[in-house]
This record gives structure tokens, sequence and C-alpha cells, in this order.
């Protein structure tokens, strides 16, 4: 599809999120499994679930608009999936390995957020009110899904979780 | 180089952004060229200034710790930049070309976030107090890039700019 408008760009970057987030709904499960810390674990099941409310959420973007729900291949995500499944297929020492389970996680909730960012900016330039709303739901669960992580990844808060 | 402990983990991450910020230091001036608003040119060259800052105090994190400064190739950043050229090459009008180029730059911002986040994190457990702060520079102004190019991408902003 050629980009000519402000449109067309949110109707592709809308297919590239849609795969990401398709995919992640795959991959989060395999990233529970890896991790040691139970609360690791916890986070990243509850975080599945959210994961497969924002699939819904697209796919009601794609409707008010019009448009099929179609995934387009995200080159990044690969990128940044690639990253992290070799992170953790190397890492034997279970404190280490849920550390770069965190630090991956956590690039993975940057570029979300960088992108339903534009998203939303992008939906309320083009008067898309609910669509602005959709999108601004998920924003907001992928910056606390990012701060539950950060606290996760403090030996502090950690020591004082297990106190 | 087999991951052992959080050390070796952060050891390998500096590698990771190191290739990301020197590959950045070739790719900042093309992104720049393709730019068509006065004002997204000039915040993309400036921020390439502090890029190439952020490689220096990259080498002086290597060097406090006793390493060679060494890249790893990132295939979550050549992904994101991948993603970014594509994009780039296939819109002619310069407008939405534009809000393409805030929406990867701000992509390969949030990574950085990701990883410096992460970075500060680990160093300040691993007691690497120099460390710490060298790379915290560079996480505020990866902030502030962010938040600059959200303004850019502002369209309200961008009016006020104008008058």
């Amino acid at each position: 599809m050629a980009v000519k408008t402000l449109e067309d760009l949110f109707h592709e970057t809308l297919k590239d999120i849609y795969y990401a987030e398709k995919k992640l709904v795959k991959t989060l499960p395999k990233m529970a499994t890896k991790a040691a810390s139970p609360e690791l674990k916890a986070a990243i099941k509850a975080h599945l679930g959210e994961t497969e409310a924002h699939v819904e959420r697209l796919e009601k973007v794609f409707s008010v608009m019009g448009w099929k729900p179609v995934a387009k291949k995200c080159e990044a995500l690969d990128g940044l999936l690639r990253e992290a499944d070799e992170v953790m297929a190397e890492i034997e020492d279970a404190n280490t390995r849920d550390a770069a389970i965190i630090a991956s996680a956590q690039t993975v909730e940057h570029y979300e957020i960088a992108r339903y960012g534009t998203l939303v900016c992008w939906a309320g330039e083009l008067d898309m009110s609910d669509a602005v709303s959709l999108l601004q739901m998920t924003l907001d669960e992928e910056h606390a899904a990012d701060k539950k992580l950060s606290q996760l990844a403090d030996p502090e808060v950690n020591q004082k979780a297990a106190a």
C-alpha cells in the first residue's frame, strides 16, 4: 500500500502494532516459563491478559475505521524478540536471567509506548475520537507495565516484597 | 562471551548500546536530509551532536571498568532502522514523511531509554558510581530528545512555533 496521507500512515502503523501485539500473545507465555521469580512470572502472565485485550482493542479501531484487521510484519519487534530469545537461552543463573528478561520486556514495552503514543497523536489530528480513547487506554497500560517491570528490577523493592 | 553474572550482562548490554549509538551517528545525517521541516532537521542535527557525546561517554564507561570498547551487533536497533528506512523511502508527501520520521525517531529514542534505564539500574546494583553518573546523563538527554520530538509532532505546537 502506497502511503500518501497521514491517514494512510496511521493505517500502516496500526497494522504494524497489530502484528506486534499478536506476536506477543504467543511470546509472553514462553517468557513466563523462562522466568524464575514468582513475581516476574505473575507480572508477565498478567500482562499477557492485557495484551489479549490490546489485540481486541486494535480490532475495534480497524472496525471503527471500516478497515479489515490486517497484520504487517514488524521487523523492529522481530529484532527485539530475537535479542530477547538469545539472551534468555544463554544465561544459566536464574537471577541474572530474570534481570535479562525484565530488560528485554522493557525494550518491548518502550517500543509499544512509542508506537501507541504516535497513534494517539495522529488519531487526534485526524479527529478519530473513538480511536483516541481505545489507543490511549492501551498506552496507559503499557506505561503501567513498564513501571511494574522497573519495580521488579529494583532490588530494594524486591527485598521489601520478600520481607 | 558466556553471561554468568549481572556484571557480564551489564558488559554485554553496554556493547549492544555502543553499537546502537555508533550506528546512529551514521544514520542521523541521512534522516536529517530526508526531513522537510527546518525545525525537524535542526532537532535531528542537534541530537547528532548529543549522540556523538553518548559514544564518548560509553567509551568512558568501558574505560572505567577496564574493558576495551567493543560494539556488538544489535538486531533490535537494526530492525528499527530498517523500518525507518522503508517508511522514509516510500512516502512522497513532505508533511506525511516528516510525521513518519518523527515516529521512527521516537521508536529509536524509546529503545535507548529502555536500555539506558536498565544500565543505570544495574550499575547502581553493582556499585559502579562513575558509570551511574555517565549513563544517567545520557538517559536524561534521550528523554529530552523524545519530548522534543513529541512537541514537533504536535500540530498546535508547530502552529505556535510558526506564528
